[in-house]
């Protein structure tokens, strides 16, 4: 089999999606469209993938490198299309850096949901030595290209425009994808001629070419709609996205993670689910987030970049991020509702965090608990402490941050402020509204309070006139 | 062209709904089903505006006159349909207020999403001639009565039950709106009968005797069936919400905002957006909000009455309701997850409010943060302020609310209480733990805390048996 | 009539669920399916209720029997189905605790939406005398065992692979119910082989038994397809699942609730409601819950085992979990956002619990306040009080829990910490940023805090290098 080089179509300008946004760039499941296309095309062992750029090339091709390069791949070759005269005009711009010798698959950088195996289908029709199109039937075809066969070969694409009565009532349509030997496809792109109506260059006059030459033209059908669908409005990249989210959460569930409402899931990353995970309603998940064994995410959870270890339960409104040093939650933990985890909180096995709680660059042993109205920042903090409600973590002195170390067992009562840097020693107790910026020993009661006193019968302010 | 005047039935009871509320006065996008299709009618510029009342009659003219009046607008004219003996019955009650010289633009007050271009194309119909219906074709026209045509010209609406197998088989049927002469109309409802089972005035029978006197009787169709379904129960109601925020939400998407889900998406009111906007999943907009380019709302946001600056940032559950006063966030400004804006909340630019942070009739200059678990209220914040985790302005004394002035460059420690009225001068600092209640001096540090101390082996409280 | 007597299929493995649970007690609506199955057998006034449990046996048998000592019932008898040969040697599991003199329903465990009233038209179809099968009517029949009619009369069920070409286009299909004369069934179930592929004991013989008989073998057919989809897959839960809320929110409804969003509406429990409740969009109720008339829930509510009164607000975001000993929220209280109600709390008429609080196993009495950050446990909280920011009850001493009594018309500052066991006398004030840990005086002031001091031209820390 000859090898496959990737092209992919990125110069259009999108002008419907109204945005600043290069249109290829506008995000799909969190990652731009043409990241899509192109993470398809590696599934395909392709030889080189060179990318036409042209409105907001800069943008584009800047994307595309940084994340090739996050990802440790090579960066896809580029070419650019300015001015923009067509799609065989865009085609024609890759004829410098694209091997003779290879497959050329044309991919459009808008259409992100093409699957691998479709492609591999086109790929395999092509085999090197015919004009493969991927076609798709609709049923209604108005306003797309419709193929015209004889039998299992393709004979022309009639425009919807220059249709007979009869061919448009042929519900086959071609979808913008090609497979296609590069050294003839080269000689067709040559012989292009932009002698119609817009002054354009197409692509799909290629098919004339290649039928005039007796190449044989074929099809490949892909299976449903939204692999072929285009991006060139916001409600289509809506519409997509649902599509998207649908497939992920389809695939899931095939896995065995049940979902109380797979139309209300969002996946924008990469989820691995062990067994028996349970997700609620209106649950959003970000970069690359791992559930153990038994994990149960309640409603309305958004989840990103963290580990939860088998058997956590995550109540609602728990919102984690662990982007840059990651969140880990151990086995067993409870967390929420109303808990925030930042970056860097690597919460032990049974630790439990309740509501209006946060923590953020923390390391919480075995057992802890922050239950109520809390802040634990920078902090180390030992097996079965018990952190009051109100209690908070100074971490800040306004220029620097400092540690806090509570060790084991100790009790921190409410309202406390621990100001970093600061130990607590083991076993010790911090009496509630304290205020303590100098360590304690271990085992000791610590208090930092005024005496109680009282005013009888104290007069309140009253309402002003 | 004669003017416009709209005629709407509002006296229905909707036993259906079970509910104490006058049928047209429940919500849909936040407001009654009857301002919808006054604001519709208004679209077209009508002369006057009749609303037919009955059931709930003073609630539905007072809602009315309310909210015209708080649009500047003058108030609809009344007419009251006591008892209510049918659609015909109910148009006679407007006789006396109709002027002759128009045309009467029949509505009706709980089918809320008729569109202007629709009633429009209805009155353009009538030409002040004929007797013009609105008909919208059905896949199954079960129950509804049908539209007998002979080419254009309507012979007559015959009802479901008297129908013919062939009339049966018509999907043309009458939807409820018509726009006719009024002086013809007034001649027709003189003669409508009640001589039926149901012993009701039919305004259907009008066809009838426009047919008799020679008029013209034609129609005009609906395009959309939301556009002509009227709300009899919960169930209806909460499908046409359904249909209504769509409609809101494709419009939006075709301005160019950007929306994860356009099925979880919902507008009780005005949303102005500016360039590359991006809305998350499950929010919900009230009231009037204005958001500048690039602002991204994260998923399960409640937003009210406010004014959201370009580059301004509202990470998950911010909750935002600025009624009354407003609120308003400034560009670049970074709110959430778990922040709370009250109405007064005016942030500068670069401004940050942090989880479980709440903020009421506050301004908050350029730079200033409150990041986590605080209580900003009835207070003015300086430039760059850092407002510490857990504190708290004491605003109301019991009796009063006083205010709180955090000059610029301030730095407040954790879990301190700021009691009003309160000056804390510009570039000071206040300690972890303190409650200050006199103005203080600018760069100073100020404290009001007890001494640590500390009791060495200390016996925790033992479990009771 | 003779008695009813029901028959659960409930052995299955549900490979296909990637489960360590049985099929049968993965949650649907928040119960097992077989609970569902079980619920609506009793509607029928079974007379037995035997289960065939297999793979999980003793899970699904511990379930139901503790499910049924928590309800006041008695458990349903059991019989083990070990190996597993097919439906027919399943059903003859049974034989020897099946009264002969009664009809046997035959019901599916994992088959959880059928309703009562198309069990009954079975019943009544089998008639004591009859083999009722239940059928329905697919779209598209591929792969389901056809019906073959000879009028009324039900001639064989063919399966899929040995119907003919005429045969495959019937679309009646049998969906493994039945109701049959239990003395018949055994004499039919004795004559079962297993002369196929498989080697396995196929329930369907019983019709060729009966119509060899001579016995009458009739169909009742059931109305929508979800009544008898059968749960094999997490896809297929999640689709029941929704299918099972729709019904659940069109129930609602039909009674008068107002739903802003039926699809984004879940309820694992009972749900009553009062006349014009309203309830907003994403919102999850568990357990037992009552509405009382007007009450209005925000968007994004957890509402489980609860009791709100007329007239209460919850706004966006209010959790409420009463597991065990219940809340209760009074008349016109109101509640969030951002609040949640843990078990135990009682709150009268007009109380307001506002952002960031938390309230558990607490009585607050009429007008109460606690409006921003706070945490009330194990308190009795008088008529008026005012309960400040950032206050804390110290319920905890790290071994046992206390009672903090506030009486009426107290005024607590903000960031106060009472430390239980601990009374504030009716009418007394304490100062903001108090550790109040002894009884004060009625009408008292009371503060325990330090001098404000300060120190000019402070140097605050540098940013370290």
């Amino acid at each position: 089999m000859r090898a496959v080089d990737v092209v992919v179509m990125a110069a259009g300008k999108g002008t419907r999606m109204k945005s600043r946004t290069p249109k290829v760039l506008h995000k799909l499941g969190g990652r731009p469209l043409i990241a899509h296309v192109i993470e398809t095309a590696q599934a395909l062992h392709a030889r080189r993938t060179i990318v036409i750029t042209g409105h907001g090339a800069e943008g584009v091709e800047a994307w595309l490198r940084d994340s090739a390069a996050a990802a440790g791949r090579g960066a896809p070759d580029f070419v650019r299309q300015e001015p923009q005269l067509g799609t065989g005009h865009a085609v024609q711009q890759v004829v410098p850096v694209l091997p003779d010798d290879g497959i050329a698959l044309i991919l459009n950088g808008d259409v992100p949901l093409i699957r691998p195996e479709t492609l591999q289908a086109l790929v395999d029709k092509c085999g090197g030595e015919r004009l493969a199109l991927l076609t798709i039937e609709m049923a209604d075809p108005t306003g797309y290209g419709r193929i015209v066969r004889s039998g299992d070969s393709v004979q022309a694409i009639v425009e919807h425009k220059d249709a007979s009565h009869a061919q448009r009532a042929i519900r086959e349509v071609y979808t913008g994808f090609m497979a296609v030997p590069s050294e003839r496809l080269k000689r067709w792109l040559a012989r292009l001629t932009n002698d119609n109506a817009q002054g354009e260059y197409y692509l799909t006059d290629v098919v004339r070419l290649a039928v005039a030459d007796g190449c044989p033209v074929v099809a490949a059908q892909a299976l449903e709609p939204v692999e072929v669908d285009g991006v060139n409005s916001p409600l289509q990249l809506a519409q997509l996205e649902r599509a998207f989210q649908l497939r992920q959460a389809r695939a899931l569930m095939e896995q065995g993670v049940r979902m109380a409402d797979p139309a209300r899931f969002d996946l924008r990353g990469r989820l691995e689910c062990g067994q028996d995970v349970e997700i609620d309603v209106n649950c959003v998940f970000e970069g690359h987030v791992v559930l153990g064994d038994d994990v149960r995410i309640g409603p309305n959870c958004v989840i990103a970049n963290a580990r939860i270890a088998a058997g956590a339960v995550l109540q609602a409104y728990t919102h984690i991020d662990g982007e840059g040093t990651g969140v880990e939650v151990g086995e067993g933990a409870l967390i929420g509702p109303f808990a925030r985890l930042r970056p860097g909180a690597k919460l032990g096995p049974e630790v439990h965090i309740g509501n209006f709680v946060e923590v953020k660059n923390s390391t919480l042993a075995r057992g802890a608990k922050a239950n109520h109205l809390a802040y634990l920042g920078d902090s180390v903090v030992g097996e079965r402490v018990n952190y009051g409600a109100g209690s908070i973590t100074a971490n800040y002195d306004g220029a620097n941050k400092h540690r806090t170390v509570i060790e084991a067992d100790v009790h921190v009562g409410s309202n406390c402020v621990l100001v970093a840097p600061v130990t607590i020693a083991a076993g010790g107790t911090v009496g509630a509204g304290s205020v303590v910026n100098k360590n304690t020993e271990p085992g000791a009661l610590t208090v930092a309070r005024a005496r109680q006193a009282s005013i009888a019968n104290w007069q309140r302010p009253k309402k002003a006139k």
